[in-house]
């Protein structure tokens, strides 16, 4: 199946304790869409401006990333972030955002866009995922992504989304924000009570938990000696995580826990280099290699009775 | 094989979100020995006042658990300590510490007591520890947990007794504090160049991660709907974690990820009641079951090819 992915593409400035950068590609739509072609085709519905080049948009060449839905506006500039981490590198410090195009962004699917079998509503207003939403044609799957700052003021719409979606990507601190409960697996049976299916909970450097009406997986994060810059490893995650899901002919628990070692998989190598250097370097074969890594980190044996 | 543990045996007054307990038994030893004790016989060294009762001294009968090292000081009063915990069960409050007879703690041990074959130093002043491990004959494994404190008041001492263990069982706070190092996997290597083979380091909800010269080794936590009191978690996880460990023939990779298993299956039961309270209702039975929900908790398929 093919992925729908609605979101930003963003030029990001970024400093960590190793190193700095002016201005590099970034944007949930770019990590996501780079990281689920690993897996499966994508299309992407997002606005750039007029400073964003070709040199910038051969990030999606070569991959099975479709741009039909990029629209570039002339006169106009890209979404603008500019971030800084100390070395507790879980926690961003956000210097400037500037959303210049973004502002704008109202999205009007094609014909065949509103036949996606797979959507993925990256984190944007509520109102606009919902208005996304309501012009596909019930895709198979249905996902989305949100952040502290709409909690804070567009709960109600948030609600509104939740109630639609079948899989929910969200942060622990989001969570607990949403829910007004300080126990993560009650909060996450709340909003499971919503509706959706499946309940993905990001949690840094801890790794994610997922939370279903019948089962709990917890997975830990790729213990990393090398984290450069944390910068887009939620929304790699989510990448690798609904790619490899929509690669799949059936979608159960077992392919669900193996998409989220995958999406782990991805988003450990993002945060080895600024931007998307390093996921832009990869092979499917790396990929597969870490997924071992990953079996090799977490296995233990039943006991001998 | 038997181990040795050097601890506090103490009484606790606690308050949680979800009550508060005005004087329970707690202590190191106490929840180390009753854990361990699960799995292999366990002798206690530690010191009480004449205000620890028969009825107290009930937490240790019936169980695997030589009580011959406690010693009853007349006129004298238990540690005592006060601690309170906010909806972030992550981080205790300390309200009152008197250390009353424990200030004095200076353990000799008998002939019997220094041929152990494994000797668990908990968290007490460093010299103490090694002052302890001095007296031993050569045990097969020596580990050590330690603390905060330690570390800004005693960190040369205490790299001293670093450099004569096996294991350390440490929170990752310590580990980032002993060595300033913000990345968790190279402080780990730190502290495994002073000479331990082992680094156990608690993440507390999130979990365990173990780092030898080979091997990483990542588990999370169990995910309870009910934490009610976090107290003698991290103790209780190394009673499990040795006490299976001591029980086996042999000390390798596999068994050590199994009995970091078996120690998280226990702090799960200890934090979901007041001081040993769970630990004391629960059987053998019970500990090998939500060993196996933990089993189906983190496992995750090979992928197809």
């Amino acid at each position: 199946m093919s992925i729908l992915v609605v979101g930003s593409v963003a030029f990001d400035a970024l400093q960590t304790p190793f190193g700095k950068v002016d201005r590099c590609i970034g944007g949930s739509a770019t990590y996501f869409s780079v990281a689920a072609s690993f897996f499966t085709d994508v299309s992407i519905v997002a606005v750039v401006g007029d400073d964003f080049t070709d040199e910038d948009a051969s990030v999606f060449k070569g991959r099975k990333i479709n741009t039909d839905g990029l629209q570039r506006v002339p006169g106009e500039k890209t979404f603008f972030w500019s971030g800084e981490y100390g070395y507790d590198l879980n926690v961003a410090k956000t210097r400037d955002t500037q959303l210049n195009v973004f502002a704008d962004f109202k999205p009007q699917l094609t014909e065949e866009q509103r036949n996606t079998d797979v959507l993925f509503l990256a984190n944007i207003q509520p109102e606009l995922q919902l208005d996304v939403l309501r012009q596909t044609k019930r895709p198979r799957i249905v996902a989305l992504d949100t952040m502290n700052l709409w909690i804070s003021i567009a709960k109600e719409a948030l609600e509104r989304v939740f109630r639609e979606v079948d899989l929910i990507i969200i942060n622990e601190a989001e969570v607990r924000q949403f829910t007004n409960e300080a126990n993560l697996i009650k909060g996450a049976r709340q909003i499971l009570d919503l509706g959706p299916s499946t309940l993905i909970i990001k949690r840094g450097e801890y790794g994610v938990i997922m939370v279903t009406k019948d089962a709990i997986f917890a997975a830990p994060a790729y213990p990393l000696e090398t984290v450069f810059d944390p910068t887009g490893a939620g929304d790699t995650f989510a990448g690798g995580f609904l790619g490899y899901l929509a690669s799949r002919s059936e979608i159960h628990d077992r392919e669900l826990r193996r998409a989220i070692i995958f999406g782990s998989v991805l988003a450990s190598f993002t945060v080895e280099k600024f931007s998307l250097d390093r996921l832009r370097e990869i092979s499917l074969a790396d990929v597969h290699e870490r997924y071992q890594d990953f079996r090799a980190l977490t296995h233990f044996d039943d006991f001998d009775r």
